[in-house]
């Protein structure tokens, strides 16, 4: 079939009659599936059932240290839990620092922290009259949940394949001192799929903040997110590449086990600087006596080291690979060389991001919506949900089974071709 | 033996001369005990072990209602963790928001919410010149340093055995608005075991603060932690007595499992009026995505219901009944009747609390770490860990066994004597 934008009139109509019948097909299926959130399946959840055998009455709740991790104590985790998330993030155990069940409570927590206390001796950011951080757009809602509800003016930053625009970056973070902070998914990004280049993570090591409380919040949630063996992205570290720029104190690196094992029921970490470390400890002895040392014991028994949960995460690409094939195949044979739409194919994370034609993605998620099959809301990878060219849409395809998908990715490529037909017939009779 | 007060200077002088043989007979015993933190034993945690194999890989991890509990999601806690905590702590399950692993922190973050977005509507408390905090001495050190860390100012108020001075409570509360809070651990109280009367609740519960936004933050840690079968006390319910005064909103309740299970692997909640959930589950929606329901379930499970909690209970009684009168005993035997402290017989929670003379707290606690026993510092228990009168001091009978305990506690007994004596012959000298 020929680009939309290339049909005459006669035969975009004829097209949209035809959609618009399937639509109606479509509709009596009495579909109800969801490729809104980025969780995993009942399958993948499967994987970490042994994690709850390893644990029982006869077990030695010790840690390598002594330490009974039945009471309490232990501020900054385990030793043992430390060297396995290390070896995860790819840092030193002595600049990591275990929490509870979410590391998205750990950045709410870096952000509070910051409003009120401020960083490393910096004044409180709720005592200035602005605060900014970028966002690279499209990204990741729950971050922008975090900056809106603490009042921060958030900035969109675009996003390439290599990651977002460093040459705005650069410039806006060195010529205004209330910008604080930036929000980076630097690998198979939520919700590209794209991995930031080794130019991209050495410029923000690089970079020359008018403010000395900017940090980067790198938010390295896909770390060892892969979908295959052969292809996966491997970034610089970025502690380490800020240390050897001169910039230690730069980065505060996030990450969990929440889509390793069990999501609500992980481990998340932080990985900074040992200033950082220090500032930070001096808030957490306020905030608590300790984690969960008995969860951070069962995920080091249950993984035993880092190989053991590097071959947790191939079972976890075996399932969710043939489910990104389904959409991407799907797609490509309803929507290629149409010209009304593009899509990432990425090779690890949790999301494939799909770029409509200006003005029809709203209109595309409500189309599903009628139909049965929930998308994540139109704008919601924009700051304060709203993208300015209504196009930015983002596919979830971990949670539904592989049969549901094909349904959902149909239904979704119908309604990209209607909203679109329509779009262009509508400009065309201007 | 008479008072020391009422010997000569004689007969004080050669009993100081007989204590501190004793003293340099203890420091040969190279003595390394601990009676300074209100941690569980190792016999308690083993009471728990059970609970390590409720859950394994045949466990169908649901809940009631259906939800997959190793995914994301609920926010507020699975429902039948809120009926077991409900009942613990004799709330309505629908008043609860079950957190994660530390009451400590749902506290610390109640204080960060308020100063960074105010309660229900109210100006954020880090925009006011002036935040004060009612704290009925002698308290919880970890309550004062959360409100110390915020920079909120910090008003003794006395406590006797049937709760703070409500008189001065009512006065300042109704007359000054830059008061917002005041700590509270009503039932065996943290350090005094005292539990507050009928009367001291209800007069809580009618407060008619200056402040709309004035907040009780009950931190009910002992609830359900009696030492003794027949003698137990019973508080007023609060946020029932709020509700039946015409102040629904007056109270955040905290509670735990920490020291019913594993300290730092429990589960916390907070039980408070429809109108602050909803001011707070505003704000939890942005920090999380959901706590660690697998544990909440673990916990249910394992419980089954109030009454195997109850159960449970009894049996940390029966651990630490002894311990506590092992230490009462010895300090009846050594100390009564020399006029030269008071001391709690607490029937529940996890301190006995000892008034020395005034102006010999530090260095009865000093006298103890020379000799390897330590102690709480004295002053932990009041705001900037100051206390005026140098005179109270925490005991924690809960961790060492009762082996320990016995050698501890005469050598406390011993120090309180020598520093005493000393205090009461130089003065006589002056």
């Amino acid at each position: 079939m020929k680009p939309y934008a290339e049909m005459t009139k006669e035969e975009l109509a004829e097209e949209i009659k035809k959609l618009k019948d399937l639509y109606r097909y479509y509709q009596r299926m009495d579909l109800n599936l969801d490729m809104s959130r980025g969780k995993p399946s009942a399958e993948q959840l499967d994987l970490s059932m042994g994690m709850m055998d390893v644990l029982n009455s006869d077990s030695d709740l010790a840690c390598e240290d002594g330490t009974d991790c039945r009471n309490y104590g232990v501020l900054t985790g385990v030793h043992e839990a430390k060297v396995l998330i290390g070896d995860m993030m790819e840092n030193n155990p002595d600049n990591i620092i275990i929490y509870g069940n979410s590391s998205l409570n750990v950045m709410y927590d870096t952000v509070s922290r910051a409003m009120t206390h401020g960083i490393m001796g910096n004044t409180p950011w709720c005592k200035l009259d602005k605060v900014k951080f970028l966002c690279p757009v499209p990204g990741y809602d729950r971050h922008f949940a975090i900056t809106q509800y603490f009042g921060i003016e958030m900035i969109p930053v675009p996003t390439y394949p290599g990651g977002p625009d460093m040459d705005m970056v650069e410039k806006l973070v060195s010529e205004d001192e209330s910008i604080k902070g930036i929000w980076c998914v630097p690998k198979y990004g939520n919700p590209t799929g794209y991995s930031y280049s080794d130019e991209t993570v050495r410029r923000f090591a690089g970079l020359k903040p008018a403010a000395p409380d900017f940090r980067i919040f790198w938010d390295n949630a896909y770390g060892v997110h892969h979908l295959y063996d052969d292809r996966q992205d491997h970034l610089i570290e970025i502690l380490m590449a800020c240390k050897r720029a001169g910039n230690p104190d730069l980065v505060y690196k996030f990450s969990s086990t929440s889509k390793i094992t069990f999501p609500g029921s992980g481990i998340a970490a932080l990985a900074t600087s040992p200033n950082n470390l220090e500032d930070i400890v001096e808030q957490l002895k306020n905030q608590t006596i300790g984690h969960d040392k008995v969860n951070q014991l069962r995920h080091v028994r249950y993984f035993g080291d880092i190989h053991g949960l590097m071959v947790q995460m191939k079972k976890h690409a075996d399932i969710l690979r043939p489910k990104f094939e389904m959409v991407e195949w799907i797609l490509d044979e309803e929507l290629g060389g149409l010209g009304i739409g593009e899509w990432t194919k990425p090779i690890g994370g949790y999301f494939i991001y799909f770029k409509s034609l200006d003005g029809c993605a709203k209109a595309i998620v409500k189309r599903c919506k009628k139909c049965g099959v929930k998308m994540t809301p139109a704008g919601a990878t924009w700051p304060y949900g709203k993208d300015p060219y209504d196009r930015d849409i983002r596919i979830a395809p971990s949670y539904p089974p592989v049969e549901d998908l094909r349904a959902a990715s149909q239904l979704f490529a119908l309604c990209v071709k209607l909203v679109s037909a329509e779009k262009i017939y509508s400009e065309m009779s201007e």
